[in-house]
């Protein structure tokens, strides 16, 4: 198994991605879905930003280092990631206040129609940034299981609102379909990219999707925290109107007026002063994936996931696969139903096998391509096997459950 | 003038703490009010988390760094310098986004009523903040003369905002005062302590304030566009609701149900994903704030601004002061109005005195007191009184408007 991984490994394009990563000795991550890791490039970057730019720069460095561009600077690189025109995207604040911003701005789109549709166990945060706007009268949240869907659109739905590739089980909506079929009763649509955007190609523009956010720190290797970005299709940035209405998102912030006018661009998606740590950060992550590719990366983690399930396979670990067994149908990762998911996830990590445990019983695997090898995954394999074989994840150890899951 | 200054600086109990910042050679800055500078531990301390944390902890780090605790233990350290109790208050995303949640909570507690009344000339992001929910038909805009918000006050406000210390003049409002008046009509109040934390003593329990925001990337040193920190008085932690429920806000947010419930905690004011580098440089910078303590520091501030104002006056520099005159009515700035603000601000900038622009014609100098000494006073003071004796600030270099001013 480890020999066919080594050969596979030898063939690799991707191999020497790995080089421009710091991956921990020991340590096999198959998380890189939750916290990518951290390319070698982010703390040379991070050391200028901050001795030369804020330490030496100051105040100056706003214009100087061009501070003030890095939103729609890193947006316009994030954007060929998903299908998107460069004036389309922006890198600001968390995934769920972008969710919330682009949210109310289909809402005021559709007035007459409160109904934000999505399916049960979506994202946590995308379907709670809805009951905040329902609390407030503004929004009627509506739920469908995933192959019911297209039913439950009707002429009250103002947006459609779904994540590309399931969290849990990597499950892949049909994008353009479902884009269609909401256009067809008058709805938008909004698609959360935050198991998407870095790891397999994504055609917004393509789709004529109306609004996008997505992750900074799970495929785009961010670091944690890391901005998140928002997506807002070009012909609606002339009557999208977003309630988060921050001074950086004024059509001339510096001169101060009292009164509120959008920027007439993608920057009206802007809202408080950029966080420039994150976002230096963040760019050297996207200058890193725009590098290799999507195309590329998305066909490496098929590959890696396609041979993790075989060398599981032939250990004999036979667990209740809960991810799509098409690979053109599963994001980058893996997931398996088990009751005692969590304890065997935290022996793993004992082993140095990160993966990760998602309430209340999945395991979950992840494959980022650009510094995971074959070899891991004939590896994690073994551990995963050794575990199950030796009952090692009873002990009280790995049962205790931590602030963090 | 020097002389005097050297003797002052020699007496000054504070004139250790300049060496705990990295100060640039040959600049005078006086924009601390707008970007404070790097304290020197913070470039380690950022390495730490990046190589250490993120590099090698990865996804272990939200429990074994400490990451999920940085908005809490942050907001406890801020705490007491504002006057609240550590569960009072978090540390999160930007000022703007925190004004959004607060005037929206605040809205919410009190049904029947829609006005937010705040004063023209407010920094622009609280007005626009309420203009935004103005548009969701949230909330009615009411602006009055600071000398007559007392007048307007009446049953159908619900909540009086304002900034503490004026960003353009440095006017400091009666908070005690205006906080009570607002209670008696019922009224809740918010306080925009952008251009106080950190920089003068506030009280905001003592006065019964209801909410409060400030910023983390002036008088905190914590950094470009670093995040900001919300306040909620601990008896409205029950009944308060923001309306951006994101995950990270969620009572258990692990337990990854569908339906949103509330932390009972300050937590419930989180929303999206903490911004942990962003984060970890604002701990630097409040812990460093707080070690001087905020007495010492306004009480230097005050003294270094009347100090200055002498300098200018023996220099027979005498300009429209827009600042209060009586020290304890101002906070840690002083501002002139010039017709040609902008190119004399430039002008000095050339010559290493970093002071601040406010459209259309206001020069601004802030006295950030932990790195700076009575001889940076006579200096600058000798420098502006040269620009405008050479009339140098009239060449064309100088009047070009840069993207941030």
């Amino acid at each position: 198994m480890l020999e066919r991984a080594r050969i596979l490994d030898a063939g690799d394009p991707l191999k020497d991605y790995r080089e421009r990563f710091s991956v921990p000795e020991g340590v096999i991550y198959l998380d890189g879905n939750s916290l990518g890791c951290l390319p070698k490039a982010t703390p040379g970057r991070l050391e200028q930003v901050v001795r030369e730019e804020w330490g030496e720069g100051l105040i100056r460095s706003w214009n100087a280092a061009g501070w003030i561009e890095l939103p729609t600077r890193i947006g316009a690189k994030i954007a060929p990631l998903i299908g998107a025109q460069p004036d389309e995207v922006i890198a600001c604040d968390s995934t769920s206040v972008n969710l919330f911003k682009l949210i109310s701005a289909a809402l005021a789109m559709r007035p007459g129609r409160k109904v934000v549709l999505s399916e049960p166990g979506n994202f946590p945060t995308d379907l709670y940034m809805v009951d905040g706007l329902e609390k407030q009268g503004l929004a009627t949240r509506r739920l469908a299981p995933r192959e019911r869907i297209a039913e439950a659109l009707d002429e009250d739905v103002a947006l459609l609102m779904l994540t590309h590739v399931h969290y849990k089980s990597g499950a892949i909506f049909d994008m353009a379909a479902l884009t269609k079929a909401a256009h067809e009763k008058g709805a938008l649509v909004l698609w959360d990219l935050s198991h998407s955007g870095g790891a397999l190609p994504v055609d917004l523009d393509a789709c004529e999707a109306d609004f996008a956010v997505g992750c900074g720190y799970k495929y785009l290797n961010g670091g944690p925290g890391a901005p998140a970005y928002a997506f807002v299709a070009e012909r609606h940035l002339a009557a999208a109107q977003q309630p988060l209405t921050g001074w950086m998102g004024h059509a001339a912030p510096f001169a101060f007026s009292d009164d509120y006018a959008p920027a007439p661009g993608i920057e009206q998606v802007l809202c408080g002063t950029p966080p420039i740590l994150g976002l230096a950060a963040l760019e050297v992550g996207v200058d890193l994936v725009a590098e290799i590719g999507v195309e590329r990366l998305y066909a490496k983690s098929q590959a890696l996931s396609e041979f993790f399930r075989q060398c599981l396979s032939e250990r004999g670990v036979d667990l209740d696969l809960v991810s799509p067994t098409e690979p053109d149908q599963c994001g980058s990762q893996l997931s398996f139903r088990h009751p005692d998911a969590y304890a065997i996830c935290q022996a793993l990590i004992a082993r140095g096998v990160i993966g990760d445990f998602r309430d209340p019983d999945i395991l979950r695997f992840g494959f980022a391509p650009a510094y995971l090898r074959f070899e891991d995954m004939a590896e994690a394999a073994r551990h995963f096997a050794e575990v199950l074989e030796s009952g090692e994840w009873q002990r009280d150890e790995f049962r205790e459950r931590a602030a963090v899951t």
